[in-house]
């Protein structure tokens, strides 16, 4: 049987989603739950890594058992051998060839940006806090060259080993809602750091240290170097994988 | 000078507003940084008490000193000295009559319930997570009849020694946002445990275990004993006190 998961977690206490030889992540937590609950050591595949301090409200990940279990059962019995900050919101049974990670058709993430004065006690580990004015206008302006298929290499880590820069972008936005500035982006998929690259470059937009051209001339230019820096990882959800 | 302070708290750690015998409140906290800042103890007057682990996104205080300091270094100096689950949003000079709990017309209060079967790690200790389906017609319904000046007895704390129980409701809305319900409730001021009592014995008519007809009864009955149970306190946020 194939079973997939769709879980929420707070991410701040885990090194990311993939298992690490050192410190705990979403994926060694999961599977942890899961062989206590078959009583066998089962892999499972997400749709994606994480990185270190990305929350997530909709990671999609699978795994196979042999006998099909009573699925109310092992999602009261998961969450119970879960910490509190993850969160099994939804299983089912899906075909054999289902894969979390190879069918997934895109990835939705978010990114928040607190912008006022002062910082938030709601908000801390969960949105950027960005204390100076940002101009909403000319940040709107800039993002809208990123969607189609681009190569993305100005907005890649420096260290990210991806055979191929170019992804497809479907959608792309920025709202305000409230002091909170909430940018959604969908692709297909992203390169290490990309969102996080893309915002912390938006930010220098905001605050008028770059023009809205910017985003297009990096673009073309494909130099990490000329970019600006990347976002800190607690402002940044995974909301949904589509397949 | 009087000096009116506009602030945000996460009250998970602290046994309420009010200066206790024993255990750290938000008025002892802020107390005890304007005491340094100032270097002599100095009384903050809030709006009202807040219950051990309610929260906060408009609680107001004020407090005297001789000399007027500077505003945006006071509000640095006091967001420093302070734990970051307390901000100082805003900060401002007003004239010696004015007093946060006297002078307040009205306090505007939210109720969160996360009603979904999953808990989120991310509204731990921030809403009242109630996983059974919650009818909102016949919640909605229920709540017309508070509005208006009514003897509120039914709804108020066992222990409450208020000589008065009748309050002015200006306002009271149930929204839903995804799978928040936002009871949003308006009032010259509220009796102990008033909110979270209307939304306990909401909850209920949300089951369909109390007919709508129900809280309208209960204001005629003027009888404690006969509503629903006290809703927790993490579910409750003071929103704005309006002078």
């Amino acid at each position: 049987m194939n079973i997939k998961l769709t879980l929420e977690y707070d991410g701040t206490n885990y090194h990311g989603w993939q298992i690490q030889p050192a410190g705990e992540t979403i994926q060694s937590v999961l599977e942890k739950a899961v062989a206590t609950f078959f009583g066998k050591p089962i892999r499972v595949i997400g749709s994606g890594r994480t990185d270190a301090g990305v929350h997530a409200l909709g990671q999609v990940a699978n795994f196979f058992c042999d006998q099909p279990p009573d699925l109310h059962r092992l999602q009261r019995g998961l969450n119970a051998l879960t910490p509190e900050d993850i969160t099994i919101k939804h299983i089912e049974f899906v075909p054999d060839t289902f894969d979390a990670r190879r069918d997934a058709r895109s990835r939705i993430y978010e990114y928040h940006i607190l912008n006022r004065p002062t910082p938030s006690p709601f908000l801390l580990n969960r949105a950027w806090h960005v204390h100076d004015p940002l101009e909403i206008g000319p940040m709107r302006e800039a993002i809208v060259c990123l969607e189609g298929e681009h190569d993305f290499s100005s907005f890649q880590a420096a260290g990210c080993d991806a055979m191929n820069p170019i992804r497809k972008l479907y959608r792309v936005s920025l709202d305000r809602e409230g002091d909170l500035l909430v940018f959604t982006i969908e692709a297909t998929a992203f390169l290490r750091h990309m969102v996080r690259n893309i915002v912390g470059t938006l930010i220098e937009v905001g605050r008028k240290q770059r023009k809205p051209e910017s985003l297009a001339e990096l673009l073309k230019l494909r130099d990490r170097t000329k970019a600006g820096p990347t976002a800190p990882a607690h402002g940044l959800f995974l909301i949904a994988v589509n397949y």
